[in-house]
């Protein structure tokens, strides 16, 4: 279905949400002024270089920066000891030792020293200035190695977490997690059907555009201004106040524009270092990674071993589900083995499972969240099984999923009854699609899947301030990755009865606007987007009692209709906002609202998506050549850019089921560390994503939103892989399934 | 009386407020870091330059620029062409035309046209080949000149407001106003002695040591970030934004560290016109102005002709006062005379007086702000008077205020009762002060006076946010001139219960915090100060709310006590705001409260002054030998900057009592228009400014505050020409009183 033809992108009774403005950043971003991470320039900016570890696992004996600090123009050096010491487990030595290494190197690049000078090349040639002794230490790269009896530890202190009673010895497993419900041996003794796989899958990168970037002001009193291109400006400022061990209010950080982050640009790695050699040199520094740093030394998301075992009457009611993940967190824990086992079955109502969860530390680089974090993975492996139970039971995959997807009521594996969700609709939208009974040529194959994804609530700071010209100024502290400048606008144009062209969305800093979490968890437009509403309904009962006060009424008499102040009884000429703002000094001062938003249950959001692939018998490659992807959006407000994220997410996972993957040398040494060798797709590679964008409305929210910009990367990975299965008659387990697997795959026959 | 000997300093009973740490900004200034006007540099920016009218009164024929546009390096040129028209009348035009000159110029330096280029040289190439041709016309200089028969108009549609009938034919005066009560002739008859006198003064200039300077960045789709040294960015957004005609939500104006503006940095000059040639040019653009054209074109005070008719009783109660103000507003009309005439009489409790004022337009710089506007000129008038008053009575000039002293409930000459004031205090603790009663030497004189000033409410607004580890971030829109981010803080720790250290005051721009008033009126510790309170007192209340929620209780049994949350009935261990922060995400989201204050009332202040000069009979020098304030600051919140503004208006005062002036030529000229030649008082030339600290609390500030920016002005006038006549016997009825007018007087002796 294309785009337009789509009613419910109509909104009835919006003039603006719904509606398809040109976003009010465009302009700066096609014309190339808008500031990125690396676009800002001070006075007498030095720029950084890094040093950073070539070996996967190795003990620090020394580190001499000496030679480094003759270096002509070298103006500071720092290391680990320049750094506060950190108490506590590997967990909490995660963003600070991830930041700069202190005893040992985790992986190959963990940062071990810092250099600032006057120029990039001085600065370079510091850091090769810097002597550092290592011990060499064997390394474990995958789950399987790193649980292996005898596996060289990354943290000689960690103690496995939630097993009963705590093993005594230390391992590489940081934490099980177990969800479980009902019976499992019941339910598999009711199944007619049992299939049982084991899955792997690899690190795959978020592929942002723009490299992590950051500009660091720190004065002699010790305060910093920080411009960064982030997810998060405050969280860029908590990291950095943690691992400097500095009082939050020492940090001012600034957000850039950022060219994408999916998830990878959520927590900190060059700031809290730029903020202290600035501090050392007493002048600015700037520092830009490089390709190869980034996927090096910034998260990719785990890698996996996973093991899916589901049984289902004859009739296609799931009956059981035993599953097994294994995440690879990389240096430090913090896998997204959780939301992975929270997510997998949360499409549908099922009565024993087990899903059971660990979060491995291996010599590779700390995984950070990518898009719907640990969703795809388990998804693939589940979708896969269900697509396996669907063929066994001779059953449509739609069906099949129609038979068992969770309701409104429907208990969740992770606990809490849902609430009104789009599941069934989105899967009846893709049946009942033309997409899903078109004709598939030679070598064509097709595919469904479907995904969960909880989305985020969390905390939103928002200020609306009415100019006395009856424009209007929105203030959020969230970086705009997807257009939310433009969504906060609507937002305001509908709530205050105004052309949205009056209403300018700013992004502040973090010292003027109240705290805001990150852009993530596909919660922008979700929890800011609230807050701005009610900012907004309060400006709107300022206005109503300012026009009260006017004609001397009661409040109850003043009503707010099209943008502006009407008498319920018609009997004074209306007040506009503009007439109303036009004369705030004399009825009260300046009009502003904040609104503080502590969104819990966001509401969640599923997606159904078919993926036709065509298979080439000789060469092995496999091309998509029609998509269609139908989600739950709960209310488009801008419906381009949630489309946007519908293609973007599936666009993500194709990659990533066919392309993907960290490949490393048996040093431990990543291979592929440019964007030359680890391929992302590219337009070429890729037809146009269809979109069915289904709403039904998230009763969480004022206009019924529900985050979009995660779930719809959680089906195509399996819905690709059945898609092949279907064409080549192969079942992959494992990721890519690129074309040598294909062809080892398919060359015996 | 030394400082540190006042016991009122001491505050008891708070712990923060009346302490004096170091401010917040002061490491930043001390070595140089603070970023001012013209310390802002962003890449590719260009440098303005402007062109300016060499005559004091023409018609613009035409301006041709095309040869400026062909200067290598020149991107830009903008003449009063490129802004909209006006409508309306002179008082309508003030700022635009002011800004730059459409039709007409009407003083020397009045502002034609503007270049902007690569470098200052290519832009001051390009601005001396901008080719004006003029119609030069007669000029009027002074109100006397003005406003005789025939003299030329400066606006030919301006008809004098204020007068009933209207007059039917323009003028150079814009406005009369009158001030009257009881009955003069009955007044005048029953006084036993009468003065009358006329007086002269000259305009004068605040004397800031930093040049208006700013940058401004516009974008193509035509918005615009201003870096901005000023007294108010809002009012730089505000009067950018109505020169050119655009929505207040397309300028961004940033608030610059400044350098001094004393009421001069609260209009706007270069800043449209930067913002024009920025966008013209589509890059960044810098201006700063010379020395000489502060002098020139932005506005110093107004000169004046006065007359004051004053009648007392042999016990020297004032019977009637009659008073009339000629105030030269320069090119366009706005000069303070309406404060003018509302103050000068405001210290005395008075039957019966009349005082009119005249607004008129003569050739030079428009008038602008200075320090207390108009009270010092009309002040030095009714001053001088009091002391002649005095000495026909053979009263003491102390005694003789307190005969006629404003209290309580006294009516003001300009309407209201008077709420609790400190003229009595402020005269009394002159009285008593040593000084008042220590021996003068040979050549020596004393002299007193006595002052009023309103002082200013209008609007702040406030966000006070708590960070997570316990400190607070104290946002306001105020530009810091006196201190005021130490007072800030120093309100914030004393409402919160923290050390000040944790607070971070900032200044916000102009899309972020809500809508504030300049830092002007003395208004900022006052209005701002009150709104800093009240917001604390929402984060208080906040915090009680979550120690209440945490203890299950209601929030009437949770008190705030030094820093932290008490239960009433102490049945739990206290909760620090440390304590609550911490967990500020389990407790309902960030803590964050924004205050609006429309501050109404501020609330006068007074100062009484005593001063010592001693006459060199041979060169006409007069050296102030000794001076002291005594000023009812109502609370001080930080001593030190309290007495630093007691000082730094007396320092002012003197400086136009004996030195400053604008001298013109014939031409209509500017005769001194540098730093050289018009001679501000330096270290130098002053004693110690003695300060007696009077603190009677203002009703209207939950901590008592009064303004103490402005009243300290409005005495030395006349306190030095008081303290001059007891040293020579000559009474100077005509500022300065410099070397040539003492020596013109007493020579022919």
């Amino acid at each position: 279905m294309s785009i337009a033809d789509d009613p419910a992108t109509d909104a009835p009774g919006y003039k603006w949400v719904g509606s398809r403005p040109i976003r009010p950043d465009g302009f700066d971003k096609v014309t190339g002024r808008a500031k990125f991470g690396a676009d800002h320039y001070l006075p007498g900016m030095l720029e950084g270089h890094t040093v950073r570890s070539p070996h996967a696992h190795a003990r620090i004996v020394s580190i001499d920066t000496s030679a480094a600090e003759r270096v002509p123009g070298v103006k500071a050096v720092v290391t680990g000891a320049d750094f506060p010491a950190v108490e506590g487990d590997a967990m909490a030595r995660n963003v600070p030792h991830n930041s700069i290494a202190r005893d040992k190197v985790l992986y190959e690049g963990h940062l071990v020293a810092a250099v600032a000078a006057t120029s990039r090349e001085a600065a370079k040639a510091g850091a090769e200035a810097v002597v550092v002794e290592y011990e060499v230490l064997p390394h474990v790269l995958t789950a399987a190695e790193a649980t292996a009896e005898g596996a060289p530890l990354l943290h000689d202190d960690m103690i496995t977490n939630g097993i009963d009673p705590a093993p005594e010895q230390p391992s590489n497993i940081y934490q099980r997690n177990i969800l479980a419900r009902g019976d499992l041996d019941k339910g598999f003794a009711d199944a007619d059907v049992v299939v049982e796989r084991e899955f792997i899958t690899k690190p795959v990168h978020q592929g942002y555009i723009e490299p992590q970037a950051c500009v660091a002001d720190t004065t002699p009193d010790g305060h910093t201004t920080l411009w960064v291109s982030s997810q998060g400006h405050f969280a860029m400022r908590d990291f950095s106040a943690q691992v400097l061990g500095w009082d939050i209010t020492r940090v001012k950080a600034i957000a850039a524009e950022i060219g994408g982050g999916f998830g990878g640009k959520t927590v900190t790695y060059l700031e809290p270092i730029a903020i202290k050699l600035s501090a050392k040199a007493g002048r600015p520094v700037k520092m830009v990674m490089t390709r190869a740093e980034v996927l090096k030394a910034t998260g990719p998301t785990s890698g996996s071993r996973m093991r899916v075992k589901m049984g289902a009457r004859g009739d296609g009611k799931f009956t059981a589900a035993e599953i097994v993940l294994e995440f690879e967190a990389g240096g430090y824990p913090g896998s997204p083995v959780m939301p992975a086992a929270m997510t997998c079955l949360a499409p549908y109502d099922l009565e024993n499972f087990s899903v059971e969860g660990f979060d491995i530390v291996v010599n590779k680089p700390r995984s950070a969240a990518y898009r719907a974090p640990g969703g795809p993975i388990s998804s693939f492996a589940v979708e896969s099984v269900v697509d396996m139970v669907a063929e066994e039971l001779g059953m449509d995959p739609i069906d099949l999923r129609l038979t068992n997807a969770a309701v409104e009521g429907t208990q969740a594996p992770y606990g809490p009854k849902l609430p009104r969700i789009g599941m069934v609709e989105t899967l009846e939208a893709v049946r009942d699609h033309p997409h899903y009974s078109a004709q598939l040529g030679p070598n064509q194959g097709r595919g469904v899947a479907t995904g969960f994804w909880f989305n985020a609530g969390m905390n939103s700071s928002v200020v609306v301030h009415v100019n006395p010209d009856g424009t209007a100024t929105v203030v959020t502290g969230s970086p705009d990755i997807g257009g939310s400048r433009a969504s906060m606008a609507l937002f305001a144009a509908e709530e205050l009865g105004i052309d949205m062209e009056l209403i300018r969305p700013v992004v502040a800093d973090t010292e003027t606007v109240g705290f805001n979490d990150v852009t993530g968890g596909s919660r922008v437009t979700h929890a800011t987007g609230a807050a701005v509403v009610e900012a907004c309904r309060l400006i709107v009962a300022d206005l109503r009692a300012r026009a009260a006060k006017t004609w001397d009424v009661d409040i109850d008499e003043v009503e707010w209709v099209d943008g502006q102040a009407q008498k319920t009884d018609g009997s004074e000429a209306p007040l506009s906002l503009k007439d109303i703002a036009g004369k705030w000094d004399r009825s009260g001062g300046p009009i502003s609202a904040a609104f503080t938003h502590n969104a819990r249950g966001a509401g969640p959001a599923f997606s159904t998506q078919v993926c036709d692939v065509e298979v080439d018998p000789d060469t092995g490659v496999v091309t998509v050549v029609r998509y269609t992807t139908a989600q739950d959006a709960g209310r488009a407000i801008h419906p381009s850019y949630v489309e946007g994220q519908f293609q973007g997410g599936v666009v993500q996972g194709i990659g990533w089921a066919l392309n993907e993957e960290y490949v490393y040398g048996d040093d431990g040494r990543l291979q592929n560390a440019s964007f030359l060798d680890y391929r992302i797709p590219v337009t070429s590679d890729m037809p146009m994503i269809d979109t069915i964008l289904v709403e039904v409305p998230n009763p969480a929210h004022p206009y019924g939103v529900r985050g979009v910009g995660e779930v719809g990367i959680v089906p195509p990975l399996a819905a690709v892989a059945n898609a092949v299965y279907q064409a080549t008659g192969k079942r992959f387990t494992e990721l890519p399934i690129n074309p040598i697997r294909i062809l080892e795959a398919t060359m015996g026959e």
